[in-house]
C-alpha cells in the first residue's frame, strides 16, 4: 500500500543490494516513518522480539528473509556446516516469539527448501532467497485475494447508500502493517476504495496497546482512506444509530467451528452488531485456521500481558515519544490480550478462497481437504 | 470516604473559618492530592467550569456553597441590592455548565431560601449557609441510603462465594468524587466493604477521559477497597469466564421508562452482562430521573466533545503531568460522550428509596407521586 504516496510493502530486499533486507520499524508509527536495514540474523531476531515488526503474516515473512540472510552468511566449507548454521539461525528466530505459528512454519519451510536444493552452496543460497520472496509474495497474494472476496460485501452494501460512504468498523490492526501487503480486515476496504467505492472506516483505538489509533489510522491515512478514530467504547452507540454498515475484524486464530480469537474487545463489538442487525465479518488467510480445537471459550488459552501496558501509555510530547502514567501508581491492572467471539455472533469468514459461514459445515465446505 | 486514612467529603466549609470553602481539585487526581480554597464567586465558577469539581451531585453542592459565599460578600446596604448581587452570582454559576441540571436547581433553591428568610441581612446569610450545608448533607444522605439498598445485592451474592470476594464491574466514575460522599455506583460497594463483606472491583478505565483509571481507582484505593484497572475492552471476556458477579454503573440521566443514559461504553457492558447472565444494575439518586421523556434512544441528545480528548491523553511523566499525542496528527477522531442502555438490558435501578425494575411500572411503584 502507499506511504507518502509511494508503494511500500512491510518488508523487502533492498533495491540493488540483495545483502540487505529492509523493514518499516513499526515502533515509531504513527509519529515517525523509519526504515530499518537488517543484515544479520541477530538483527532479525531483535526486530521480531522487540516488535519492530508484528502481525502473523509479517512475522512469517520476516523469519523467511532472516533465514535467507542466515544462508548468505553461513559457512560455505561443507554442506553440513552450512546446514548446521541454518538450523541454529532457525532456533534463534523461533525463540523470539514462541507462540507465533507462522514464524516456526516459515523457518521450517526454508530448512526443507534448502535441504531439497542439493549440495551446491550457491544453489542453496539462491533457493533461500527465492523461498523468502515466495513466502512474502504468497502472503501478499492471499491478502489480495481475500480483499477481492470481501470487496463484494462492501460493494453490495454500497448499492443502498446512494453515494454515501459505506461505514466499516474495525478493531485492532489487521492491516497491511500486520502482513506483507493489503492486510486481512483492511484488504476488502483497500480493494473497495481503490475501485472507487466510497468507504469510511471507524477505527477502534484498541486499548491498551492502541494498535488501531497508532497503526490502522496511520495506514488508512497514508493510503487516503477516509477514517475516524474512536474510543473502544463508542462502537455500540454508532451501531444503535445506524452509523455502521458492517464490522470487519481480523483474527489471531479461528477454529474450524467458527469461534474467533481476536484482540480483546472484539466480542463486545460482535454483541453490539448482533443487537443492531449489523453484519459482523472476520477476515483471515487460511493459515489462521485452527483445525484441532472445537470450543473457543474452553480451549483457547488467553495470554495475559503485563499491567504496565494498561497503566502507562506512550505518545508524542514535544517531538519526543514519552511514556506517561495513567492510573494511581499503586493500583493493580489486568491485561487480557484476546477474547473469543462465539461463532453464533459471526456473520461470515472472509478467506482467500471465498466467504463462508462461521460454522464447521461452512468452513469444511470451503476446505474439503480438511474433512 | 477516606483519603490517606482520614475522612473527607469532596466539598466542605473550612474548619474554624466559615469564610472559606474547600474542595479537592480533581484535575490532579490520581497523581497529586490538592485541596483548593474557594473564597469568591468567580473562583467557584472557575472550579465548576474548568472541572476542578465534576459529577452531578458535587456540581450542585458546589453551586450551593458558591451562593453562600455570594451572600457573604453581597452589599448589605439594602435587601434589594443584596438580592440583586445574589441573582447575578446565580447567573454566573449557571452559565458555567449550562446542561448540569443540579447546578440550576441548587442556585434556585438558594435564591428561594434566602428570599423566604425575611429582610434581615444577617439572617439571609445564615440561611444561605444552612441551605448550602443542607444541599451537601442531603446529597451525601441520598447516596448513603442508596448504598444500603445496593449492599443487599452484594450481600446476597456473597452467600454463594464461599468467602471469595464478590466481583463488581463498574464503568466511569460514579464514585464519591462525583457526589459529596459515598457516590452512586460505588455506594453499595463501600457499604459492603465497610460491613466486612469481601468485594473486588473491576474498574473500566473509561476512555477517552479515563475517569475510571484516574478517579475510581484512586478513590477505591484510598478507601482500601481491592480493585483492578482494566481496559474497557476486557469486561466481556471477564463475564464469559464467570469473573464478574454483578455490574453496577451510575447514570447521567435515567428515563422513568428505564432507559439509561450513561458514559459511552455502558451499553456494551450491558450487552455482555445479558449474554452471560450477569445482573446489571444502575445506581442513582432520584434527582437523576427524567420524568418527561419515554424513549432514550430517540429522545436523549448525545453530547459530542472535542476530538483532542481522543487524540491526546494526560499522564504523569518525570513527576509532571504532560499531554501526549496518541494518533496520527492528521487523523480525525469522534468523541460521543454518552450512550443509551435500553431498559430491557437493565436488571434493576438502585435508588435511595429502594431497588426497582427498570420499567415504567417499576419506577412509578417506587415514586407513586409521579403517576
Amino acid at each position: 500500500m502507499n506511504v507518502h504516496g509511494k508503494h511500500h510493502r512491510t518488508i523487502w530486499l533492498k533495491k540493488d543490494d540483495p545483502n540487505v533486507v529492509q523493514i518499516i520499524d513499526q515502533r515509531h508509527i504513527p509519529h515517525h516513518f523509519v526504515i530499518e536495514n537488517l543484515v544479520t540474523v541477530e538483527q532479525f531476531a531483535q526486530a521480531i522480539r522487540d516488535m519492530h515488526v508484528r502481525g502473523a503474516g509479517l512475522i512469517g515473512a520476516t523469519a523467511g528473509f532472516g533465514m535467507y540472510i542466515a544462508a548468505l552468511h553461513a559457512p560455505k566449507s561443507s554442506p553440513q556446516a552450512f546446514m548446521a548454521a541454518l538450523v541454529e539461525a532457525g532456533e534463534t528466530l523461533k525463540a523470539t516469539r514462541p507462540t507465533a505459528v507462522n514464524l516456526a512454519w516459515a523457518v521450517d519451510r526454508q530448512l526443507k527448501a534448502v535441504e531439497d536444493a542439493g549440495d551446491e552452496i550457491d544453489a542453496r543460497v539462491q533457493t533461500a532467497r527465492e523461498t523468502a520472496q515466495a513466502i512474502a509474495d504468497e502472503d501478499a497474494d492471499f491478502c489480495r485475494r481475500l480483499g477481492e472476496h470481501g470487496k463484494a460485501i462492501i460493494k453490495e452494501i454500497s448499492k443502498n447508500k446512494k453515494g454515501e460512504p459505506v461505514n466499516v468498523l474495525t478493531h485492532c490492526n489487521a492491516g497491511w502493517l500486520a502482513f506483507v501487503d493489503y492486510g486481512s480486515a483492511t484488504a476488502p476496504i483497500y480493494a473497495a476504495h481503490d475501485e472507487g467505492i466510497a468507504v469510511h472506516v471507524w477505527v477502534d483505538e484498541t486499548r491498551p496497546r492502541n494498535q488501531g489509533a497508532r497503526l490502522t489510522a496511520w495506514e488508512l491515512g497514508q493510503h487516503g482512506v477516509p477514517h475516524t478514530v474512536i474510543a473502544d467504547n463508542v462502537g455500540g452507540h454508532l451501531m444503535q444509530h445506524g452509523m455502521v454498515d458492517v464490522v470487519i475484524t481480523g483474527t489471531d486464530r479461528t477454529l474450524y467451528t467458527g469461534d474467533v480469537a481476536n484482540k480483546i474487545g472484539t466480542y463486545l463489538k460482535a454483541l453490539a452488531a448482533r443487537d443492531n442487525g449489523v453484519p459482523f465479518y472476520v477476515a483471515l488467510p487460511s493459515s489462521s485456521f485452527d483445525w484441532e480445537h472445537r470450543d473457543g471459550l474452553k480451549e483457547i488459552p488467553i495470554e495475559q500481558r503485563g499491567a504496565h501496558e494498561v497503566k502507562y501509555i506512550r505518545g508524542l510530547h514535544d517531538g519526543k515519544i514519552v511514556q506517561v502514567l495513567l492510573t494511581p501508581e499503586e493500583s493493580p491492572a489486568a491485561n487480557y490480550a484476546f477474547d473469543v467471539t462465539p461463532a453464533r455472533l459471526v456473520t461470515g469468514l472472509i478467506t482467500e478462497r471465498g466467504i463462508c459461514p462461521a460454522s464447521e459445515e461452512g468452513v469444511l465446505a470451503l476446505y474439503p481437504e480438511k474433512r
